[in-house]
Formats: structure tokens, C-alpha cells, sequence
């Protein structure tokens, strides 16, 4: 039986001005540090112990691990950074505000996105700032194949293969992982482990700096999942991402 | 022509009541926080890019590479944490101040353990907290190998084979690196490129939070070696740690 830990990164600065984030690189405010600090309590008074960290390449998330890691004393762990664990990438509306998107766009056009399980928002040009090519982190990979907009879709079958390749091996080799990413890279591991239909992730919504625990079986099939916390708290958090419009 | 970038982490905690710390995992005080961030800010201002970061298990030096790497914009690169790269093992003298190691060994004794190049404190006993071997980040180490007190001269015998086996070749293959590690540590490596004898290693004192920048030619022989920073201020932060009488 194996264990394996996912957290969502804390609140983020654009995640307070509720504008469309995806992989432009912001700091967490300092209720995210709590966040992640406090995820860290929460493993710690847990009593658990990891072998290996992954993350994604972007502040939020590997500030969440750092913090979180150092408040459990278990900062000496390999951490393992990659762009395939990023946030969904949002295209054309990275930096929009709910209220300059629906300015822009129209109201229908943005429910669509926010609601469809597969149809991206506009691509960014080749010239812009985020697309990711420009940017020296993403130098070692072919730019053909960094987004340049994801629906959930394209986010979840840029996410898989890193798991396939990388952290389930990992996980059978019998290391003990927890994994900080973001809300969409998380779903798709989540979709992935709990064998999610389309309808069903688009419902899901995973709370900031909440250490989401699974048991795994022999065959990386989940035996039992829950979130470490107070469930009412947990609760409100959910609820709170649900009506905040946007998985970012 | 390469490029190698050194860092000592900010002060810690026992730094500050001035005991000996070695393998001991203590944390940054703010001060030490302050010359971490301040360590990244002269490295973005004069344009450093690093492609890969080494740094040991102790949380001083893993934190002080952490507040570095965000404060240049650099958080996503790739960070080796190693054991290798720790500071020097104080053995007995672990834990005490300076006041404290007179009292119980006499001043004549902790002059020759500070003087010395070869002598190694008293050992700890393989059942004291502060031997490694009782600490899970050093379970993949055979205890054999695991220090339970350390000269000067151990330490750097400990710290070469890392600089031989990965860093080096990793520096040879275009991989421009920063190392955050501790005052020892980095004797060791400063000895070894400047072709130091031991006398002249006892001698040098390298500052907190200040990055040391050489210039290294195609067989890894220094072309330049300079701190980035103010040079009033950085000698008046050499004499200061000299005077503290002991460099962990």
C-alpha cells in the first residue's frame, strides 16, 4: 500500500485579484504563506514522512513545497521541479480580471470556457509574453509542443505523461511522494486516480494549502482519499474555490 | 571560460549565541533572512544566470539558496541538496558556546582545536543525538562513513569527492552553478581551486550572505576571484567573522 500527498498551492496575489493567472509567475501573499505553512503543520501533526518532492517551475507552488517542507523539518528532500505539473495555461486571458474578460469577450463566450471541458480560450501570439518560449525556463523544451492556450483537456494531457514517466514509477519504487502543484494540474491527477468522467472534474474544486491524502493499491488504484484538516473548514474552503468563478 | 558562484548562508540562530553548530539543523535569523535576499539582489543586478544549484541538507543553507534563487527570479532551476556539502562536523562541541567549550576543556585545548588544521575535536558518541547516523536524511549513508567529528582537514577530504564527482563535471558540461553552503564547506572548495596550502586555509575567512564569483578557465584553474558587493563592506564582514573566533 502507498502513500502519496497533494497539495494546492496557497492563495496567490493574482489569485486576489481574481485574474486569470496560469503560468505567469506570481508570489504568494502572505495568506498563502500561512496556507502552506499551516499544510505543513497539518503533515507533520500527522506524523508523516516523505522521500521525494515534485513540484511545478513557478513561484507559488514551489514556495508552497518550501514552506511546508521546512515547517515539517523534511527540507532536505530532493525536490523535483517540471513544467508538465504548471497551472493550466489561460491564453489569451492571462492577466484579465473576471470583469475585464467578460468586458472583452462577452458573458456567454466566458461561461463557455469556464464551463467546457475542452474548448481553450485564445491562443496567445508567438510574440507575446506568455507564451512560455520566451521565457529561459522553458529553453530546454521544443517550443511546437509548449502551449500557447489549454482547455482542462489539453492541461490534463500535458500533466499525464509526467506522472506516467516519473512520479508513479517513482511511487513503486516504494518512495514516499507528496506532489505541490496547482488546481487544474491537480485535477488532472485526480481525474487520472479516481477515474473521473468529464462532468465530474469540472465539479471538482480543490481547496489552497489542504494536504489531500490518497492510499494506493499495488496497482496506483485508490483504497481511501481524504483531505487533512477540520471538515467544516475544509468545507467552507471548497465552496469558496467553487464560487470564485475560476480554478487558477 | 566558466563561471562558479559561491555563498555562505546568512546567520543562524547558534551563529548569533556563537555555539558551535555544525551538523546541527538550526534556522536563519532575520538577519540571516535579510543577507540571503541581499545575496540574490547583487546577483540580478549584475546579471547572473544559473542553469543548476548545489547546496547541503542543513536547513541555513538550503533556506539561504532558496531566498536567493526567488529574489533573482531563478526559483525554477534545478537544486541538488547533498550532505557532502555540509558544514564541519564539531563532534562534542556541538551545541556549545564558546564560554561553555573553555570552561569544560580549558583555553589552552579549544586554542589548538581552532588553530589546528588536523586535530579533530572529541567525538560523540555513536548513541548522542548528534551523531548522524540517528537522522533519517543521512539513511541512504553507511554510518561508517558518517562523521562523528571533523578537523578541518577531514572535512575537506569529505567535501572533494562531491566537487570531483558531480559538480566539476556538471560545470564542464556548460552548466553554470551556484553553490549555498556553509564556512567550512566552502574552505574546502576555496583551498582546493586556489591551490591553498594550510596555513593559508586557516587563514581565510570567507563573509555571510556575499557572492563569492570566480572566473575558472577550461581546466578549472581560477582566472579571477571577487565578492559581489560593496568591498568596505565586505571586509568589515571578513574581520567580524574572524574575530568571532570560530567559522561555523
Amino acid at each position: 500500500m502507498y502513500k502519496l500527498v497533494l497539495i494546492r498551492h496557497g492563495e496567490s496575489q493574482w489569485n486576489l485579484e481574481n485574474r486569470f493567472t496560469g503560468w505567469h509567475d506570481v508570489n504568494l501573499t502572505d495568506t498563502g504563506i500561512a496556507q502552506a505553512t499551516n499544510a505543513g503543520k497539518l503533515l507533520k501533526e500527522a506524523g508523516f514522512e516523505f522521500d521525494l518532492a515534485y513540484t511545478s517551475v513557478l513561484l507559488r507552488a514551489i514556495k508552497t513545497l518550501n514552506l511546508a517542507l521546512e515547517e515539517m523539518g523534511q527540507h532536505y528532500l530532493p525536490v523535483e521541479r517540471h513544467w508538465r505539473l504548471n497551472e493550466r495555461h489561460y491564453g489569451a486571458l492571462t492577466g484579465l480580471n473576471k470583469a475585464e474578460t467578460a468586458e472583452k469577450h462577452g458573458d456567454e463566450q466566458v461561461k463557455m470556457w469556464r464551463r467546457s471541458f475542452d474548448v481553450p480560450p485564445p491562443s496567445v501570439d508567438t510574440d507575446s509574453e506568455h507564451f512560455p518560449a520566451h521565457d529561459r525556463r522553458y529553453s530546454n523544451v521544443d517550443p511546437e509542443i509548449l502551449p500557447r492556450a489549454e482547455s482542462l483537456k489539453l492541461t490534463i494531457e500535458r500533466v499525464l505523461p509526467y506522472w506516467h514517466d516519473v512520479i508513479r514509477p517513482s511511487i513503486q519504487d516504494g518512495k514516499r511522494i507528496i506532489i505541490a502543484a496547482h488546481g487544474n494540474s491537480l485535477r488532472a491527477l485526480v481525474k487520472y486516480l479516481d477515474g473521473m468522467s468529464e462532468e465530474e472534474v469540472l465539479e471538482l474544486n480543490i481547496p489552497t494549502g489542504v494536504p489531500l491524502v490518497y492510499e494506493l493499491d499495488n496497482d496506483m488504484k485508490p483504497i481511501s482519499k481524504e483531505y487533512l484538516g477540520d471538515p467544516e473548514e475544509i468545507k467552507k474552503m471548497v465552496n469558496s474555490v467553487a464560487n470564485q468563478g475560476k480554478s487558477n
